[in-house]
């Protein structure tokens, strides 16, 4: 076990945003991050918390990513939102979006936000789970650099590049939230094998001929094993369609690493989508869902996508969240 | 080598259309039921062509579906336009949304169509194809009968779900044309080869305890192997979730079968997005897909999703489809 410090969500964010500030973010900028930094914490996604931030000073240190971007918005059409992120925060981006894009879909019954020239956005299902909070039901995508080989290929062309889905409850919460991710395994976990000289189970990587391999460095020249095939090929090229030709964003094959101080901004995309399921479900949507819902939780064992999450985020809520040591003195040392 | 008759596509769409009106379907709806039967056998699927006429006569007949039904059209707000199919066929119902939904999504931007209480809706891509041709981006979801398990559970609570995106091209053709369902394989396999008497492959398959089986009939009481493990569940119950929760449709546990000729009409539904492109991207869409199809066509071996589908619809355009002689004669006697 390692030490840890009971921090309550506020002081989460305060730290977060003070950080970021310090290591030359606009307030603009470390305000949203810093939020969703607090989010991912309660949602017990600790390697995309507070772990992140000295990664995010890095990067705005040697311009990976510009903290004092200012993302610029416009409404090319009445259901359409799209904003330049202008190698900022990708996180900036994605909030001032989100504010013309809530209300647009209350009004219209569907809007869309495409993000351009921006970066890794953590947790995609913090930015869907607003969207359920705002009492609408949320697709995001969002893409990364290429690590997928296409079916019958074995050069990387498509990222890890999740989807995420959010559906709102009566509670002002995400009753459903999906978050995965198009590859076998998360790339980090490949990654952090290699850092400890562990070989990885089969069916996580191919080397660079396609060929399966447990060695993780060899994975990493090579690529990621696709979730269930060819149908992840799918997944991830529909993700990478939404994230980048849908935005005008980089592709995976030319975006910078989001890891490392080199190849200067990523300038990937995120592209959102909001409906009001009132509108489309003629006001059926609230029970409908529950008894879905039910249907999966009534039977044993039955658990749906999020609900680890939902679980911490109560926790959180009322008795804050256990943070490694070692990670808050990396994190204080920027202040 | 089963003997085959070939058909121009405009012989297979009459023969369709012929054989619906005189099984007792409404013009209105036999149309776009043989448009799509066409377009099923130039794709190569042929298990979803003229083979499903006959089931489809059987069904008007023994009231699965309401050969007469006039499904009604509502425009709740400026994006989103929803069709009460009536338990009538899906395809009508859907053809009468695309009227409104394609002009309404090159406005808007985006539009949605929710279809509730309708019936199978045969191969999804036919219909996000059609978007495609219209220029814009479409998503679709459409439900079936529960068939597999959540996560932790072993109860069938999802149907296979498939999912479809279609993009558009320079060429009035959709460039890229994903479709696919959330199970490792297609029902219809597993129902194959219990007809046939033989044992499945491990991985396709859970008996009632949830445990891995090769009996297909163990199989077919149990539940379908989600794509991907937890993953497959994910996108199974984000497609639920579209095309019921959001249309109010019936969820697939409470949907009858769509095969045979009891429990009346199954009442699942279908949701689509439509996007328009250029609107979201800034004009820089056409660029972006092509140099990411380049990048799969590009490499030894590497091919996309649609590109089997594309090559059958291109031959069939001038060389007519091979359809089995036995199928055509049971289409025939419908005459």
């Amino acid at each position: 076990m390692s030490a840890t410090e009971t921090l309550t969500l506020g002081e989460i964010e305060t730290l977060a945003y003070d950080a970021l500030v310090a290591a030359g973010t606009a307030p603009e900028s470390a305000r949203p991050l810093a939020v969703a930094t607090a989010m991912t914490e309660a949602d017990g996604v600790a390697s995309h918390g507070l772990a992140y931030v000295p990664i995010y000073a890095g990067h705005v240190d040697c311009g990976k990513v510009d903290g004092k971007a200012v993302p610029v918005l416009s409404q090319p059409r009445p259901g359409v939102v799209a904003v330049d992120a202008a190698t900022g925060f990708a996180h900036a981006a994605i909030d001032k979006g989100f504010e013309t894009l809530i209300p647009m879909a209350r009004e219209q019954g569907v809007a869309v936000l495409a993000v351009k020239n921006s970066y890794n956005c953590g947790v995609l299902g913090v930015h869907t789970q607003r969207l359920a909070q705002a009492g609408l039901l949320g697709f995001g995508f969002t893409n990364a650099p290429a690590s997928i080989a296409p079916s019958g290929g074995a050069k990387p062309v498509l990222g890890t590049n999740p989807i995420s889905i959010a559906a709102p409850g009566a509670d002002g919460e995400a009753l459903v939230l999906i978050d995965q991710s198009a590859s076998t395994i998360a790339k980090s976990e490949v990654m952090k094998h290699s850092r400890e000289g562990k070989a990885v189970p089969e069916g996580w990587v191919l080397d660079v001929d396609g060929n399966p391999t447990t060695d993780p460095d060899a994975g990493l020249k090579g690529s990621m094993v696709p979730s269930g095939g060819y149908k992840g090929v799918g997944i991830a090229l529909m993700v990478e369609m939404m994230a980048s030709a849908m935005t005008g964003a980089s592709l995976g094959t030319e975006a910078s690493p989001f890891s490392g101080p080199v190849g200067g901004p990523p300038k990937t995309g995120q592209f959102f989508i909001a409906i009001d399921p009132g509108a489309t479900s003629a006001g059926s949507f609230a029970e409908r869902i529950s008894t879905l819902v039910a249907s999966i939780r009534d039977q044993d064992g039955g658990r749906l996508p999020g609900d680890g999450r939902a679980k911490a985020r109560a926790r959180a809520a009322t008795e804050g969240v256990a943070v490694n040591s070692a990670t808050l003195e990396k994190v204080r040392a920027l202040l």
